[in-house]
């Protein structure tokens, strides 16, 4: 079977979004390596445009949109990271953006998504689907769906992380990032495997939302009922086209728990100095805490994104 | 009268200290320039090993010192980023380090100085006098004293950052950075004049700890008692050596409340995903708030540290 994307189309992402995602740093600390026993490579997607690495999946769909499809508009529908960069990425081509979200969502998610100048259509959790009233948008307006994750564009797009990453740090024995929906996971394992084919590919997952760790072990995709402190990775099924990437490519999942999450992002905090949310956290919870196997010792890992609010820290 | 540094002691302060401090990233904010009304690059002192620019003097001083001077060991007193800075310095090249601290100096800040192997001689603020206790160690073992701040050799080292800063930006209008006693301030001051002859540089302080400012515009170094939040900052009174560069190169000082400085600290974590310590947002907290004269467009801030304990960030 022919995979959703190949590294080329890794490539050519990293070339469309360069005018408007950010070059992220990569950084080191010699305290996460001594305590972890890795000589880790951070990839800082928390401090990408939006606060997360999803404008590089959402830049590359929406930049490749003929004029024709950006007047009429894009939407997605998201509570979290991926509506903020929808956003972002339809202001830098003055398509006009619709982000179907939950009238309980977080107020700054919200007023974040707002200011880049999305409306902004509400439903209820409880009573409404949201797939049904993205869909009444798209029809009325002929405009185009951004999804979250399971799309050849966006999937290539979040691998531009490990392309830039890799280009900064030379060979690496491993890398592992944060796993929802796999989008990122796979279009990451997609470049990485084909600059250093020795590289073993990990995705971070919560206990708490092991859907692609189950589907992965039974070999077909699997659901679950997430429930987990990691907001952005509580998608319940791996993607149609994200999964066959992740069973080609990925050594495997480790999984996680929430406090090791929370102490990984308090860690984070103290000692990078670096803001990063819960499930930016993942990967970085998963090198510190020894999950990955012995004889790795060159790590890249992913920090994806970073958007927590201030209250929310005091609970860690 | 001859000024203690010139811009070329500074570009081998940049060669010297290669090996040890890190070439931090220049970040950028689309939000923090809306609401400052400003084009601002960041220079992330905060993200410098040690979690503050104290490095790049206290390695410039170290590494220059002979080897039979290594052997005897350096010594320095402080409670705060200067101690973490001279011990992670002096492991590098195997001299011993003797750190005099106050005995109620936060327990995290002792923790991470003996973590990079220094020896920790603890005194009481109320009965004991630091300089005579590390006077006393000096002639003992004939080790040498590495000043926080008025010493050529640190005060090129801290004038690394807007060198490093300044090639990564090309032309700016402004620079400013935080002032306690003018070591990064004065070093800063001299390249960035040097490479651009009309760039208006600005020191900020907190208006608790007002020295350098009272001292500029009075024209003689003057004492006040500090107190502010910004404890990085609370130098009584302005260098001997870092004093006259300050009035020949500095366009003056602005200053900001505590209130500014929390705020700033919490507008750089909750939006740039940076953690930065009170004494280290005080240049951007006077961007943000305005304080800069107007006509200023591209302006370069040097968030000088980061070093704040997480239990502290509740209180913001």
């Amino acid at each position: 079977m022919r995979l959703a994307i190949q590294a080329e189309d890794v490539r050519a992402a990293a070339e469309r979004i360069r005018p408007l995602a950010r070059r992220t740093p990569v950084l080191t600390s010699a305290g996460f390596d001594a305590q972890s026993g890795r000589r880790v490579y951070f990839k800082c997607e928390n401090l990408q445009k939006g606060g997360a690495f999803k404008i590089r999946g959402a830049a590359n769909l929406i930049l490749s949109l003929p004029a024709a499809a950006l007047a009429k508009g894009v939407v997605a529908y998201s509570s979290g990271n991926h509506a903020q960069a929808t956003a972002i990425a339809a202001r830098h081509v003055c398509s006009p953006a619709t982000i179907v979200m939950p009238e309980d969502a977080p107020r700054s998610k919200m007023e974040a998504t707002r200011s880049y100048g999305a409306r902004i259509v509400t439903y209820s959790r409880f009573t409404d689907s949201r797939e049904r009233i993205a869909e009444a948008i798209l029809q009325e307006n002929d405009a185009t769906l951004v999804p979250p994750f399971d799309h050849p564009m966006i999937m290539a797009g979040q691998g531009t992380a490990a392309l830039e990453l890799l280009e900064e740090t030379g060979p690496l024995d491993a890398l592992i990032t944060p796993v929802g929906g796999g989008g990122l996971l796979s279009g990451c394992a997609t470049i990485a495997r084909e600059l250093q084919p020795s590289i073993l590919v990990f995705g971070a997952e919560p206990e708490g939302a092991n859907d692609t760790f189950l589907s992965l072990s039974q070999g077909e995709r699997v659901s679950v009922e997430p429930h987990t402190i990691a907001d952005g990775l509580r998608s319940p099924k791996p993607g149609e086209l994200t999964f066959p990437i992740l069973q080609r490519l990925a050594e495997g999942i480790v999984l996680v728990s929430d406090d090791e999450i929370r102490a990984t992002v308090k860690f984070l905090l103290e000692r990078l100095k670096i803001l990063v949310e819960p499930s930016g956290a993942a990967g970085a919870a998963a090198v510190l805490f020894h999950k990955l196997p012995p004889g790795i010792r060159a790590v890249g890992v992913v920090l994806s994104g970073g958007n927590v609010d201030f209250e929310n820290l005091a609970k860690f």
